[in-house]
C-alpha cells in the first residue's frame, strides 16, 4: 500500500527524470527521433504476445467488475489494433520535424539577427481514458516533437499501458535515446494524476484526452498550464439561402457518420423561411437512421419528435440524438450558438456569400465550416497527419493539434557585441 | 461599503458587457479601430487637466500614507507623460491589424478550402500595478487586436485610472464603437481582481503585469487561462572564446543600462580559462558604476566583492547588484542557468560558433542572445512596435508580446456540400 506522500515523491521523481531526458531529446536530430519511432513500431509487433496478454488481464478484470460492453470494447486490443498503433508510429516518423523551424526572422536596424525558432515544450503530461492505443500515439507524437511524455492512462488499462510503455522504452533505449522520454505516471487511483496537475515547473503542459468530466477536473485542479481538448456541442445552421439537398446530406453526415466523437453535430438550427420545406425531409432522414430529435415547438409538431428541455441545447449527446430549433434569422442562429456552443465546430449551409461571411466572422469556434460537415474538424482530415487532440481553448492552439502545436518557440538573437 | 457578493455581481456584469462589446469589436475594420485610437489620443490631450487633477489626488494620498518616493514617482503623471500615452496610442494605430491575417491555408485533396485566420481572444483582463500609463497602453493594444479590455490597476492609482478610462471610453463611443470595450474592473481591495481570476468562460485570458508577487498570485489563483509575464533572472555567460572587450561592454550594459527592468542581467558566469583576464576588469567596471557583486569563491577574492549566499543565484535584484560565478565549462554554465534562470533572457559572449550553437540549443529561455545584451529582449527593440509584456511561459506566446500575440485563431473551412 502506497501513501499519498510516496506517490507524490514517485511522480515528482518521474517528472525530474523526464526533465533530464527532455534536455537530450531537445537536441536529438530528426534522423535519431525517426529511428526511435521505427524501433517503437517494430517492438510493438515483435512483442505482440506480451501486449495482448497484458490487455487480456485488463479485459478480464473489466468484465469481472461489470464494466459496460462498449467500454470493454474500447479497452480491448487485437493484432489489428496493435498493428494500427505501430502504423501510427511510422506515420509520425514520416512527418516533418517541427523542432528548429524558423517561424519568423529578420535583421533589425542595428544589425542584430532575430530568429523565432520552434523548440519542444520540454515535459508534457497526458491524462487519458480507456483506449490503450493512446499510449503509443501520445508517446510517438511527444517524442517526434522533442517532448518527454508523462503518460497517465486509466486504471482499467493499467496492465496494457504498463506493458506497452515497457516495450516502447526498451525500443527508445535501443535506438540510443533516453528511455525516460517515455514514462507511465506512477501511483494508484487519482493520486498520481493529482500530483501531476500540481507539478508546476516540473511539467510544462498538461493535455487531458477524454470525456467532459475528465477535462473539467483537469482544467479546474491543475496549476500546470493545460490545453483543453475535445468537448464538442457542434451546430449545423441551415440558412434561408441553403441548398436543401446539400443541407440534408451535411446534417445526416454530421450527426450519424460517427456519433461518439467530438466533431459530431449535436444541434440543428433551421431558418424559418425554409422550415416548411426542410423539416419534413430532415426529420424523416434522421429518424430513418434511428436519431431521436429533441425539438423546439416547430419541430415538435412532427411525429416522433420529443419536446426539447432547456438542458438539451447544452447537451453533447455523443449518441443518436440531436437538438433542433427553427430560428427567425442568421443573427438569431449566431446568438443561439454563442449561448450554447462549446466553441468546437459550427457549420452554416448557405449559397449566400454575405451570410457565409457574416457567420464565419461572428461565430467564435475553433472551426467554422461553410457547406461542409462538422466531421471534417480533424487532424487527419486537415492533413496534419497526427493529432494529439482538438483544442477548444483559445490560448496556444485552437482546433486539431498536430506536431507544430506540440512546440513552443524561443527567440535566438545574434549580434557582434551589441549593447543599448 | 460594498460586500463580496456585490463585487462579484458587479465584476461579472462588467465582464458580460465586455463580452457583448467584444462581438462588435471583432467585426470592426482596421479603419474604425484606428479612428478610435486617434480619438483616444486626442481626448487624453484635450482633457489633460482632468487627468492631472485626478492623478494629483492619487499622489497626495500616496504621499500622505508614507509611500516610498520611487513608487510615488511611478504613479505621478505630468504633461509629458500624458503626451507619451497619447503618442503610444497613435503608434498602435500605425501598426498592422493582426485580426484577419491568414496564418495557414491550403486546399485539401477533397477540394475543401482550409484557412487558419487570426481572431481576437474576446475579453482580456489585465491586472497591473502602479503606473497609470499602462491603462492607456493596455486599452490601446486590446482595442487594436479586437479584444475588449477589463483593466484592474492598483488601488493607489484608482483616481487616475478612473479618469483615464472615462476619457478613453467617451472617445471610443464618439468614434462609433462600444465604450464597454474599455472598462475598469469594479470592487475595492483585492476583491475585484479575485472575481476576475475566477471568471472562467466570461474572461478569455488574464495578463498580469507587475512584480513577481503579483504574477505568482495570479498564476496560482486564476482558473482563467493566464499569460505569465515579466520576471527575469537573466544571465550573461562569458565563454572561453569570448572577445573580452565585447564581453565587458555587454555585461556593463546588461546590468547597468536600466536596472529596474525584467531584461536586466542579474547573474554573470565566466569560463575559468578567461577568469584571470576578465575578472579584474569586469569587477572594476561594475564597481565603478556602483554595482554590488555577490560572488562565488573566485570572485570573492577581489576587494569589495560580497560572498554570495545560495539565495543570490535565484534573486532578481532589479537594482545595482549582480551575482557572479566562475564555471569550469559551457556545460556547467548551461546547468547553472537551468537550475536558476527564470527562462526570460540568457546571453553567451563567444567567438566560437560551436559554443554559440550549443548554448542557444541547450538554454531553455524566451530569448537566447549571442554577443548581445539581454536588454534587447523587448517588443520595441524587436520591431513589434507595441508590447503588452514579455511572456516567460511556453504556451501561446513566449518573449515580447506584440499585437499578433494578443490574438487566437480559428479555422474557416469552405466546401460545397462536403460530407465524409
Amino acid at each position: 500500500m502506497t501513501t499519498g506522500a510516496d506517490v507524490e515523491q514517485q511522480v515528482r521523481a518521474a517528472a525530474e527524470r523526464a526533465r533530464e531526458a527532455s534536455y537530450g531529446l531537445a537536441l536529438a536530430t530528426r534522423a535519431e527521433k525517426d529511428r526511435a519511432l521505427g524501433a517503437m513500431a517494430d517492438a510493438l509487433l515483435a512483442r505482440l504476445d506480451e501486449v495482448l496478454a497484458a490487455n487480456a488481464d485488463d479485459v478480464r478484470r473489466a468484465e469481472g467488475s461489470g464494466t459496460p460492453a462498449n467500454i470493454v470494447d474500447r479497452l480491448r486490443l487485437d493484432p489489428d489494433r496493435v498493428a494500427g498503433m505501430a502504423q501510427g508510429l511510422r506515420e509520425v516518423a514520416g512527418l516533418p520535424d517541427p523542432v528548429g523551424e524558423v517561424v519568423r526572422g529578420s535583421t533589425l536596424a542595428n544589425g542584430l539577427e532575430l530568429r523565432q525558432v520552434r523548440v519542444p515544450f520540454g515535459v508534457v503530461g497526458i491524462i487519458y481514458e480507456a483506449r490503450p492505443n493512446v499510449t503509443a500515439d501520445a508517446a510517438g507524437i511527444c517524442l517526434k516533437s522533442g517532448n518527454a511524455a508523462l503518460l497517465r492512462g486509466s486504471a482499467s488499462a493499467l496492465a496494457s499501458n504498463t506493458t506497452i510503455v515497457e516495450v516502447l522504452r526498451s525500443a527508445v533505449e535501443g535506438a540510443g535515446l533516453d528511455p525516460d522520454a517515455v514514462q507511465l505516471v506512477p501511483g494508484e487511483g487519482h493520486e498520481g494524476a493529482k500530483v501531476l496537475m500540481r507539478a508546476r515547473g516540473l511539467v510544462d503542459v498538461l493535455i487531458p484526452r477524454g470525456g467532459a468530466g475528465l477535462i473539467r477536473s483537469v482544467v479546474e485542479e491543475s496549476t500546470v498550464p493545460v490545453i483543453e481538448t475535445g468537448v464538442g456541442n457542434c451546430h449545423v445552421y441551415v440558412d434561408a439561402a441553403a441548398d436543401l439537398d446539400k443541407a440534408l446530406a451535411i446534417v445526416v453526415n454530421a450527426k450519424t457518420h460517427r456519433t461518439s466523437v467530438c466533431n459530431a453535430a449535436e444541434s440543428l438550427l433551421v431558418h424559418e423561411d425554409v422550415a416548411d420545406d426542410f423539416l419534413p425531409s430532415v426529420i424523416d432522414a434522421l429518424q430513418e437512421r434511428g436519431v431521436t430529435i429533441h425539438g423546439d415547438e416547430r419541430f415538435a409538431e412532427y411525429d416522433g419528435v420529443v419536446a426539447a428541455t432547456p438542458e438539451d441545447w447544452d447537451t453533447e449527446y455523443l449518441s443518436l440524438e440531436i437538438s433542433a430549433a427553427v430560428v427567425p434569422d442568421l443573427d438569431a442562429a449566431v446568438r443561439h450558438i454563442r449561448a450554447h456552443s462549446s466553441k468546437h465546430s459550427d457549420a452554416i449551409v448557405t449559397e449566400d456569400l454575405g451570410a457565409a461571411r457574416r457567420f464565419t466572422a461572428s461565430v467564435d469556434a475553433a472551426a467554422v465550416l461553410v457547406n461542409a460537415s462538422t466531421r471534417f474538424t480533424d487532424g487527419g482530415e486537415f492533413g496534419f497527419g497526427a493529432e494529439i487532440g482538438i483544442s477548444t481553448q483559445k490560448l496556444h492552439a485552437r482546433g486539431p493539434m498536430g506536431l507544430p502545436e506540440m512546440t513552443s518557440t524561443k527567440y535566438v538573437v545574434t549580434g557582434d557585441g551589441h549593447v543599448r
